[in-house]
């Protein structure tokens, strides 16, 4: 299997709306991060986030598997501190091993539901 | 006319939820992977499926001839196995030949639609 | 100026819906190749269209001037011939200079509107 | 931390719609152009604006901070001019530092929102 990817990636775009229309899980507004880590050896991953007016924070660390991936809300980050909503944030992802990253947002906040997505930005 | 793309590319994002407001086959939620093969040989393709919390799935096999297009609905694999619902995976798709390989999901969970797409990561 | 982007890039993903909610030009799905020339001469453009089951059909041309973008809707291309409908499709733009070029989906077939944009694949 | 990001980036699509369905400011449609400077110098941005029948616009400047990210609404630019509405207009922006550039618009004209992103065209 190839070593496919990148040891480092960005994501400019964050943003974690207070409001959702529905209180199913599966509906209330998030943003993911999808990571895959198709590689022979499991990848340590340190996230970093970024805001408008005060320093970084971070690392967030978190391990996907060998041939394996991980699909993270950042939502549920909390360590070292939660995600704070109705925020702009930017985040940089580290990993020893190369892998994938991409970006998808559900926002939920008017009664309907609206997608994005994007392939984060790799360095290198 | 160019050899344009990669031999091999990923798709770190991939859900198909089960439920879907309509029973319209164009409407009903999908993941379509577009793939072009601008050049002048067939493309063999492999693509293999990764998970969570087991390992990878595949190959599943297609072709796609000189000179063609082709949009594949993850839904509609099934060898060696179907796709599983409401399950977080991602993809790798490697090819004979350079392709260029587009992400799109329609979801339909909710009454209205979402659609995102993006380019798929290329290595090399 | 910079003279930024590529001479040659792909679409994988095409598609027309031929049904819309609204009437409105506006509303009406369609799909729009969004092109950038921010160089100091006027770039000659050639699309062709790929698709599942039979020849290339091209070149479209187009010219984008100097210091100029176009965003061109794909419904409006009829020479040599109109896209079809409920088809799928891809699309290679070449270019005598270089250009950047963004895909963008309105899609209205359900009483709301989903959109969809990537950044197109690059060549070389 | 790393450099990560490129010193001049491209955007192809740019259109903000006139109309909203909603007045609350969050929901109004928008364009915003997010930017994440993750170096230890702070970032002296350039923006031109290129239309399709009239000489590009701009500079439009403006700084980001070292290890800051910044999230800006081309509706609410307006030095030198403000950003016309119901307009196709392509963007070049143009960094001293390294940066990381994506690109989200909000669309509600129709009684629901629309969301679309993708990363903005690095150069070089």
């Amino acid at each position: 299997m190839p070593n496919i990817g990148s040891a480092c990636w960005a994501i400019a775009e964050g943003y974690i709306p207070s409001g959702s229309v529905s209180q199913d899980p599966a509906l209330v507004s998030h943003e993911t991060i999808c990571i895959l880590n198709a590689g022979e050896r499991a990848a340590e991953i340190a996230i970093t986030l970024y805001f408008e007016d005060r320093e970084p924070v971070g690392p967030y660390r978190l391990s996907v598997g060998a041939r394996r991936t991980r699909h993270l809300q950042f939502n549920h980050l909390d360590d070292p501190e939660p995600v704070p909503r109705d925020t702009a944030y930017a985040s940089l992802i580290q990993s020893t091993e190369p892998i994938v990253v991409q970006h998808t947002r559900l926002d939920s906040r008017h009664p309907n539901i609206a997608l994005l997505s994007t392939i984060a930005f790799p360095q290198g």
